[in-house]
């Protein structure tokens, strides 16, 4: 992209940088809509209704509290904490021209940890530091854009 | 928009598609923000500190907990969980250069869906499915968009 | 900027409103970022595990909880309500094309009262209503952005 003048010519489907991310953080955010239903699977399972008047569906008669349940909504509040933030850095990051390899393999892997987070958090357990490994490869990205785009719009 | 070339024409103010989303979304923040106020309101009327400094102020001397305040704290949650992402991805689906009705459509739905979710949720509670149909309708259009801008940037 | 004709040339690096704004939001979100370092410090420091996975690497036998640990989960999910949809909304009142001086000082207005709410809510806790006023600084800002971008793009 040799020849770009203004910054809001990189927002091009044409820029490979550009449609990469809209790709993967579209993938990210769907990824972030299923955990709501999968709360709502383990709610029907173990019968743990979110409010009083979701018993009368649930045909349970008291409010409950439920271990996958606090499991699957600690992995949502996770994600809320890393993805949404990510969905408007990244495109911050993709204003300041990057390297078309670097910012390409950083919104793969960023999509991959994010989604090996939540499978060892809250699909089938896997000890530490899994978990944690997973958290700061996104995090890091997430941190390294954000500080890209301050270096270059300072 | 016939002889649109580059993406990032449709971000234009004499795009009624990008022209909606703005202003739909600015509504949706409005309304979120909202739910601080309301949650307020609640812990001042049932005198629900939510941290010990503010107990002088609530001239309380104990940290207790309401139905009413968790109510609207749940409520607020679950805006985050899907106002937030629709922010972001709304402007992805802008950029597919959809149907104008189509799209218009999509977003005042999706904003009367969440309006409607909160008020039988944490104003004046109707018994479920209310709640769930709401919900369904924005996660719903809110995975359509994601769903379109992957294939469009793929 | 006075022969802007398309909003999405207010998108540039050249446009004082649009580079100012990616920087402070770059900030803030260093900043939200940060909570969760600054969460692990107290769990580790006061030995408070998330999920019981957790407890073999934090070597204790039993999930417990911690005050101090849940007095910066209440600042993070209070920026989450806050910081998240100011990515948003700042951006759409950038397109608003507004005064730049106005502008670039609710930016720096916004972002200071972000990190002083932090501040006196979970670092070192002063007395209400100091955090209430920061909340209120950046809430009426975003506000203000919406409400703008609303009557912009109507």
């Amino acid at each position: 992209m040799g020849d770009v003048k203004f910054s809001f010519q990189l927002l091009d489907k044409g820029n490979p940088v550009f449609s990469a991310f809209i790709m993967w953080a579209s993938v990210l955010t769907i990824k972030f809509l299923l955990m709501s239903t999968l709360t709502a699977i383990h709610r029907y399972r173990s019968k743990t209704a979110a409010s009083p008047e979701d018993m009368a569906m649930m045909r349970v008669t008291e409010l409950t509290t439920n271990e996958e349940v606090d499991r699957v909504k600690r992995a949502h509040l996770n994600d809320m904490e890393n993805i949404l933030p990510f969905l408007s850095v990244g495109l911050f990051y993709v204003l300041t021209d990057p390297s078309a390899m670097v910012a390409i393999w950083l919104f793969r892997v960023t999509t991959v940890a994010r989604f090996v987070h939540t499978f060892v958090y809250a699909i089938y357990v896997v000890p530490q530091p899994a978990r944690a490994i997973c958290f700061f490869t996104h995090f890091g990205i997430t941190f390294y854009m954000a500080f890209m785009s301050i270096l270059y719009f300072i």
